[in-house]
């Protein structure tokens, strides 16, 4: 199979973690700052992002979005994660939680993929993973939030996991494994 | 004059700020949410949401976007000023900024002005207002950070003041009276 799918996004750690479920024959990276959108739902602003990328872009492409919800900050940071991870850090999530009983969170993943146009209508992936904010830092690896969050059902935080593990558990793990499903059944 | 210009905007408050400056008779409330993109640059999205706006509105129209930054937070929240004042809340700022001498940030307002098809092109307005965030919520007027805000050579928060006291301090009151005498000397 020579086919392949672009996967647009500026992060190389959320590429990575897309390699090695879909395969790094079939992936290609469109580095590239999507228009993204302030909004409450990862399906709007994933929909939204593919739409204005695919105006100018005609070949299989998706997106994907991700965000953390914590229960006890009434869902922040949500559509502002990446932002308010580079601004705030997870210090500063630490000192807000801080002597807080509820430590719940979610993790969320949409991705929306495009076929080239005469494939298919845009198609919607989505992941969730429950878990709790831990009360310090644990791990080094992966990237943002991954020392502070431990899934439901693990003793370790995404900090502490290999690539492999975190796709185990991962919203994005799960979206991508959904995706790659899909691809394998419908698509290649 | 019969001439009169819509402020697009789903937020009531500023529409009562903006008629204060620019008056009654010549201000109509385009009631609507608009799209807002996730960028540094609140110009960048203030002329997007413009744009998005105009492809199908036609008739004379600004938007408004404005943000809190604040210097010890790495500028947080940004272009998310809204919507972390919905999660967080002044409480959750006041928290982050326990113990941090480093008190100042400052408001900045952009207004995104653009004339019927046939008129001047797309204009910008800015107001910036350099102030301090107090460490405890003084005054129940105004909305958001206003109580928690106090700008430079006043003793009182913006939730002290009334809109007319605001208006002349105030980032979104700055940006409204350049917009004002644009439009005195080059519009009406």
């Amino acid at each position: 199979m020579s086919k392949s799918i672009y996967f647009a996004t500026s992060n190389l750690n959320k590429y990575r973690e897309a390699e090695n479920i879909i395969g790094k024959n079939r992936l290609k990276l469109l580095k590239k700052k999507l228009i993204e959108i302030k909004d409450y739902s990862l399906e709007n602003i994933a929909i939204y992002s593919l739409k204005v990328l695919t105006e100018s872009f005609n070949e299989a492409v998706f997106v994907e979005d991700s965000g953390l919800f914590i229960s006890a900050l009434s869902d922040f940071p949500g559509f502002a994660t990446g932002y308010v991870h580079k601004t705030l850090g997870n210090k500063n999530i630490l000192v807000l939680l801080e002597d807080e009983k509820d430590r719940s969170a979610y993790f969320k993943s949409v991705i929306a993929f495009k076929p080239p146009s005469k494939g298919p209508k845009l198609k919607l992936f989505v992941g969730t993973t429950n878990g709790v904010i831990v009360d310090k830092e644990k791990g080094t690896n992966g990237f943002d939030y991954d020392p502070i969050f431990q899934p439901s059902g693990s003793e370790k935080t995404f900090g502490e996991m290999t690539i492999e593990e975190k796709n185990k558990f991962s919203h994005r793990g799960k979206a991508l494994q959904r995706f790659n499903s899909w691809l394998e059944e419908e698509y290649w």
